[in-house]
C-alpha cells in the first residue's frame, strides 16, 4: 500500500538534528557527524535507524544516563603496526567514531593497500551499512562489525542470549559497474526483536528459527519468544560469534551483560567496534578477460549473476539504491507524518519550533 | 552408530600422497604441500577434503584435464601497497598456492598488523578451514574467500545457478583459551550438492532451504533439484556474491561457466582466491576489565557465550579438534576399509603395493 511522505529539506533536517545534539552537550563536530549520519540513513530509506533512533538510542544508552560522553576524545593508543591502529573510543559519539575511522583506514589502504581500525569502549554506530556505502561510494571496499548493545541472541542450540544480534557490514565499488555500491549489510540473527514485539502486537506468529521460548526450544510464538535465533542455524551463529571474537581481543567485556548493570560492578558492558578498508587496486590482476578493465569485468560478472533468468533478483544495496533515487528525485528527505510527530519531540526539547506537514509538499511513493 | 577406522600411520599416508601427485607431474614442493593438506584434512576429520578428493578433484578439474599446471611458478605482481601482494597463479596446485599466501601474510601483519594475498587463475584449495586453522594455531586471525569450481547455487530469488557455493573460512587463535581455535568455516549454499545426491540415492526428502527446480521453485524434492539455494535467504546471498565481487576485482571470469567449456572460448572460467591475516596485537586495547590478559579476556568471553545454560552449545572448530584429539590418541589418520579401498586406487596409479586393512589395528569411534 503506498505511503504519503513529506519532503523535508535536508538542510533544514540537519540543522535540527544537530541542534539536538548541542543541546545534549555534544560539541560540534559530534553534532554535525551525528546529523551527517541521520541524513544519509534518511536519504537512503533506512527508517529503522535515523534521526529518530539515533536521538533515541542517546536518551536510553547515551548522554542521557551518562554512559556516552560528549566533548570527549578518541584516545589512539601506539601500535607497532603500519598499517592498523587501534583506539580507545571513551564512549565518544559512535558516529563521529565511525566517521574518523573510516577516513583513518582509506588512508592506510592507499599506502598499505589495506587499513583497519579498531575501536574499544565503543557507543552504538546506528547503521553499518552507512558506513560502508560511504567508503565504498569513494571507490573502496569497506568492511565494519560491532558487538551490539545488549545480547539478545542465543547460540546455535543454546537456550539464553548471550550474543548480540552483532552485524556485519560489506561495501564494495560498484557504482561504475552498476549504479550503485553494493552494500551487505545485516544482523546475525534471523529477525530483530521489534520484529517480534511487532508479530506480538498484531497478533500473528514468527515464521520458524527466529525465536526461542524460556528452555531454549524454538517458537513461533511471539508470547513465548524471550530470545532471537541466529539465522542460517550453525553458519550465522559463526558469523555472531566472531565480532563477539573481535570485541574480546579488542577490550569488550562479557558479552550476557553488555548494555546492562548486571554483574560485577568492574566489568565493563561498553561494545567495540572493527572497522577495515582495502583499496580495490590491491587485489587487481590485471589480467581480466577480454581486455575489460577492472571495472568492465565488474560489471560482466553482475550482469552474469543477474542474467539466465535471475534479472528480477536484487543485489544488496539496490532497495537503498532505489530511496537514494527517489530521495533526489524530490529533492529532499521523505518523512511521514508520524516521523514528523517524533521529529517534533526533539524540535521541543531543543526550543525549536515544531514542524507543520502542512508546510511540507507531499507525495505518495 | 560407529564406525570402524584402521589407523595409518601419518608419514605411510603422507608418502603416498606425495608420490600421486610427483606421479602426476606435480614437482617436490607441491607434493609434499598436497600431503600436507591431506594430512591435515585427515587428522581434523574433514573426510569430505581428505586426500581421495584431493587428487579425484586433480583427476576431474586437475592435471589430468590439462587445467592445472605441475610445477609452474606463481608470478609476484609489482604492488604499489605495502601490506598487499597480488598473484597470478598461474593454475598451480592450491594447496601450494595457498600455504604460501598464508606464510606471506603473517609475514606482512607482522609489520603492518594485517596483510593480504590475492590470487588470479587459481586452482581448488579444498578445505579452507584447514589453512586458517594452521594460522590460528601459529597465533594469528586468519580468513580466506574464494570462488568454487563451478556455479551450482541461485541469486535469492532466482532461477539458473550463476553462483558458486562459495566458501569462508575464519580461524581464530584461541587455543591458549579454549584449548583448540574457533575455525568459522562453511560454503553460502544451505548444503552441497553432493548431499542433494545422497537424499536422491536414499529415496529422501530435502529439508526446506536447500534447492530449486528448473523454475526456480523452492523444492524438497532431489529428483526436481537442479540447483542450490543460499543458506539463510538473501544473508547468505550476499555472503556468497562477496567471494564473486572480490573474484571480479581480482580477475575471475563469468561465474555461470566457471569449470566449464561453454561460451566464449576467450572468457576466464577459474577460480581466485583471497588471504588475509591479522595480528591479535594489532586490535589490542590494553584495557581488560579486572586486569585480565587479552587471552583471559578471549577466555572469559567464550566462558559467558557457553554459560547460563548454553553448555551444550559447540563452538566452531570443536568438532575438527576432538577429532584431532582422536588420531593424537591413536597415534595415526583413522580411515574406514572404504576410504582404503580409494587409496588403494592411487597406490595403483603410482605404482605402489595396495595397503591391507589387515596390517593397520582397527578402532571403533
Amino acid at each position: 500500500m503506498p505511503d504519503t511522505y513529506y519532503i523535508v529539506p535536508q538542510e533544514k533536517h540537519d540543522n535540527l538534528v544537530k541542534k539536538a545534539y548541542l543541546t545534549r552537550g555534544y560539541n560540534a563536530d559530534e553534532a554535525a557527524a551525528g546529523a551527517r549520519f541521520c541524513s544519509a540513513a534518511a536519504w537512503y530509506g533506512i527508517r529503522t535507524h535515523n534521526a529518530i533512533k539515533a536521538l533515541h538510542l542517546d536518551e536510553i544508552f547515551g548522554s542521557k544516563v551518562g554512559r556516552w560522553k560528549p566533548g570527549v576524545k578518541i584516545e589512539k593508543l601506539p601500535s607497532r603496526f603500519a598499517a592498523s591502529e587501534i583506539w580507545n573510543g571513551h564512549f565518544k559519539l559512535g558516529q563521529a567514531v565511525a566517521y574518523e575511522a573510516m577516513d583513518t583506514c582509506m588512508k592506510l589502504a592507499d599506502k598499505y593497500g589495506v587499513g583497519m581500525v579498531s575501536v574499544d569502549n565503543a557507543t552504538h554506530y546506528l547503521w553499518g551499512g552507512g558506513y560502508v556505502m560511504d567508503v565504498a561510494l569513494k571507490g573502496y571496499f569497506a568492511y565494519t562489525n560491532c558487538t551490539s548493545a545488549t545480547s539478545e541472541v542465543v547460540p546455535f542450540g543454546g537456550r539464553t542470549a548471550t550474543l548480540g544480534t552483532n552485524p556485519h557490514s560489506w561495501g564494495f565499488p560498484t557504482q561504475e559497474a552498476i549504479g550503485f555500491p553494493i552494500v551487505i549489510d545485516w544482523a546475525t540473527s534471523t529477525v530483530a526483536m521489534g520484529r517480534v514485539q511487532q508479530f506480538k502486537r498484531e497478533g500473528k506468529m514468527l515464521p520458524p528459527g527466529c525465536a526461542v521460548d524460556a528452555e531454549g526450544n524454538p517458537t513461533t510464538d511471539p508470547n513465548k519468544a524471550v530470545a532471537l535465533l541466529p539465522f542460517g542455524q550453525h553458519k550465522g551463529y559463526g558469523l555472531g560469534l566472531i565480532d563477539e571474537l573481535y570485541a574480546a581481543f579488542t577490550g569488550g567485556g562479557l558479552p550476557q551483560i553488555r548494555g546492562t548493570a548486571l554483574g560485577d560492578p568492574k566489568e565493563k558492558r561498553a561494545s567495540t567496534f572493527f572497522f577495515q578498508v582495502m583499496h580495490p587496486d590491491a587485489i587487481k590482476g590485471n589480467d581480466f578477460a577480454l581486455g575489460r578493465t577492472q571495472m568492465q569485468n565488474v560489471k560482466a560478472i553482475i550482469a552474469d549473476i543477474l542474467g539466465h533468468g535471475n534479472e528480477k533478483c536484487l543485489l544488496p544495496g539496490q532497495p537503498e539504491a532505489n530511496w537514494g533515487a527517489l530521495s533526489k528525485k524530490y529533492g529532499g528527505l521523505l518523512f511521514t507524518a508520524a516521523e514528523i510527530g517524533e521529529l517534533n519531540h526533539l524540535a521541543k526539547e531543543c526550543g525549536e519550533t515544531p514542524w507543520n506537514v502542512a508546510d511540507f509538499k507531499a507525495v505518495t511513493v
